[in-house]
């Protein structure tokens, strides 16, 4: 446990009546500090005579363990917790988004201007020319974030209304990063049929489909359904996000070590969504030799237990028809990709690549292996933790991805795309700051989101896939 | 012609260059007001030598209007008209509405609060308490304004695009006028299943659905099959906001004339969505005595040539199992109200009405009869302009009504609840405000919204349809 941090995710606030004697305070903070709690803020709120009270917000690594820090702070002598509140679902309260005006209406001339009469004039504008409906409404810049709620987070399939906290704060990151106004748009559908329906029917309000959290296998199925019915593009973030961040993440990690990406033979861990998102894209990007695995080892075509979406991978992959199981994979590979669960890889398997070894162990919060663990023969380490270098994170990438596409006023999105959008991605790291512990730009570098929104716009632009190409 | 008025809906800026010689100006607003145009704005943005430049802010009565105020500008001496710009479009660009973050994302920290880790265990609290969803996500204040396009204003089956910047104006003044978060949601749709199976679908995110501008019969079966199916509330504002607002105003103009809204008798024309939706709330609140008309004259249970809705009205009206045509319906009756279209009504028929009448001449932006040519048995007028007197306007209805269902958390809205809002709205003008020219506030009035939602609200948890009934 002492592997993981704690996380700003699991912030609580204990309200502490402290006797104001020398070595109160002290006493407090060591036993937060024992407990393995990280003191976040330390804030005086009120005194009553001989008392003071304060507000302590610490960091804990997950709710059992916020809990063991309460008991902690609570066994001090001294100290009363007259109060705990968890800073997260403070935070939480009423959604993260709202709905802002952008006209005001005070007057009946304003109701005239911004509602009828006048709109009567913009809706049959746009009856007349249909084009029209980019310059006068939202959709030039809305995006639905479209989910079923089958495959929320970690968590599993918890339904649309469990999902409507991560579809909000997907919303919230589109508009913090990129100014994009995306709603939540958290669907009961119990079909492929049926999400493919509602995307169909949503679509003339949107300027973009961000498909999340959406099972698989009905994942690919929908998505690849509502790119053949729409001329809006449509992104599943789980799948194409991650892949393009992947591919930035390695060709850097490759330019570190002195390679090219298409040199690689790689290994992944991993055939859900995300990991077949990444083979179809490094592929497209002219990496040949690559391994699939799955939970039964080795991704090959003599096998007789795949799906369909495994049976497209064994066509696309190991071009040396090996067999075996995953540890067999490992050797003599370049990389390692998981995308897999906590823990599903020995380090000796790493010890068998070759050197030097470039290993994303993408697993979250729990890394297919922790990077202390690595051996020496590892050059480059990422994960999908923000507490190591190197985090691999999708923030990185839909919001310039979308950013760009609605700029271009896209008609679509592919894999010429996103492999755009990825070397802009990696282009971003100059050879002055490149090395084994940056070969990814944080999600708060200013020059990330405009980067991928360039290369995006200019590669639908280029590709014919532009409603509005004639504006620099 | 000359009996509309201009509008601000129809507010052109001209840009003028004018020769700076005394007079020029003169010329020009007496040129702008000579064809009928009336003045709304006069600014000087700028000046060159013997040349002042102003920009000059125009209302017309159309856009034909428009074109020919502009052509009076340009014949002026001294006067250049340099550029014409429709106001309308240019604050119609973009969109009405956007996104709005109530969370700032500015560090790693942030990013683990708002989304994963933190958001994770909202999610999970609502996976494992169904009702967490009202208290930590946008449900609780957002309202989904729906539509499939086809009966947008009065333009018709003009299709979802088109339909976009009404809804978006729904959902401006959702914002304006009750802080509510309503979104647009204009689906491409074929039938009343596809509809129905939209709103089903995503009404998890929905806190509330607003459907608009839905074609007749169409709009009835959606409105049911939803109401059956879920389990927030579903309005069809066309029909229901408008028969609210009717029934206020009728009340407060019964009242005017020392009348109860029981005793009246009633001539309706026009029983479209709108229509079919007063005879129900006027029959709820005991007004006995209705006769509805459509183009063909009186319904009657003898017609054979009515539809399903038309034959559910010809059961509950016209006790008196009259026939003939409408001018017929029009005699010794206490009141008309036409939600039909322009001009459909001849004064003779009114001056056949009895002393006092009523008259609700709500066809817009022309009525049923132009108030200047009614006889002088009628005390009361309204209609659906606001250049006369007792302008009836849904934006007195929806705004508070869906408040009052979302403090509620409403399960659903009938009926009763639209009689409740009726009423209190009514009760908001005061014995010493009240006159004929008085018998409904103005929409901009401060009391309207929070007494209609403190009515809905109470009505709804009265009525044990409240999710949330113990707050004040």
């Amino acid at each position: 446990m002492s592997e993981i941090s704690p996380s700003a995710g699991y912030t609580q606030t204990l309200r502490c009546e402290l006797q104001q004697q020398p070595g109160t305070l002290g006493r407090l903070t060591s036993a937060i500090g024992e407990a393995g709690g990280d003191l976040e803020a330390l804030e005086i709120v009120g005194h009553r005579k001989g008392i003071v009270i304060r507000d302590v917000s610490v960091m804990a690594r997950d709710e059992a363990h916020a809990r063991q820090i309460a008991a902690a702070a609570r066994a001090v002598a001294g100290v009363e917790v007259v109060g705990v509140t968890d800073r997260i679902f403070e935070q939480h309260r009423n959604g993260k988004i709202s709905v802002r005006s952008n006209i005001r209406v005070r007057t009946r001339d304003d109701l005239a201007m911004a509602y009828t009469p006048g709109v009567g004039r913009v809706s049959q504008a746009i009856a007349d020319d249909a084009e029209l409906v980019w310059d006068y409404t939202i959709r030039g810049n809305a995006v639905a974030v479209l989910t079923d709620g089958t495959a929320v987070l970690g968590l599993g399939d918890i339904g649309p209304e469990a999902a409507l906290p991560v579809m909000e704060g997907k919303a919230l990151l589109f508009k913090e990063f990129a100014d994009i106004d995306a709603f939540p748009i958290c669907v009961n559908a119990s079909s492929a049929d049926e999400l493919v329906a509602v995307g169909r029917a949503i679509a003339p309000t949107f300027g973009g489909i961000n498909l999340e959290d959406i099972a698989s296998p009905r994942c690919f199925e929908v998505e690849d359904r509502l790119k053949e019915a729409l001329d809006i593009p449509v992104f599943h973030d789980d799948q194409h996000g991650t892949a393009v961040v992947v591919m930035a993440a390695l060709t850097n990690a490759a330019r570190s070590v002195g390679k090219s990406l298409e040199q690689l033979r790689i290994v992944m861990l991993g055939m859900g969504a995300a990991g077949v998102a990444c083979v179809e894209l490094l592929n497209h990007a002219g990496v040949a030799d690559i391994i699939g695995c799955d939970r039964r080892g080795i991704i090959h075509r003599g096998r007789d237990d795949l799906d369909d979406v495994k049976r497209a991978v064994a066509n696309k992959t190991n071009r040396g028809h090996r067999t075996g199981d995953t540890a067999e994979a490992f050797r003599d590979a370049d990389v390692f990709i998981g995308l897999s669960g906590p823990n599903t890889v020995d380090p000796d398997w790493v010890a068998a690549m070759g050197d030097p070894a470039i290993v994303f162990a993408l697993a979250n919060p729990v890394p297919e292996v922790m990077p202390e663990r690595l051996p020496p023969n590892v050059a480059v380490v990422a994960t999908g933790r923000s507490d190591y270098p190197n985090q691999i994170n999708n923030v990185l990438v839909f919001p310039g991805m979308f950013r760009g596409l609605l700029d271009a006023r896209a008609t679509r999105v592919d894999l010429d795309t996103e492999r755009a959008a990825a070397e802009a991605l990696a282009d971003i790291v100059t050879d002055d700051e490149l090395s084994s512990d940056y070969v990814i730009p944080s999600p708060f570098d200013e020059r990330v989101v405009p980067a991928i929104a360039r290369a995006v716009r200019s590669q639908v632009t280029g590709a014919g896939a532009a409603r509005k190409d004639n504006i620099a």
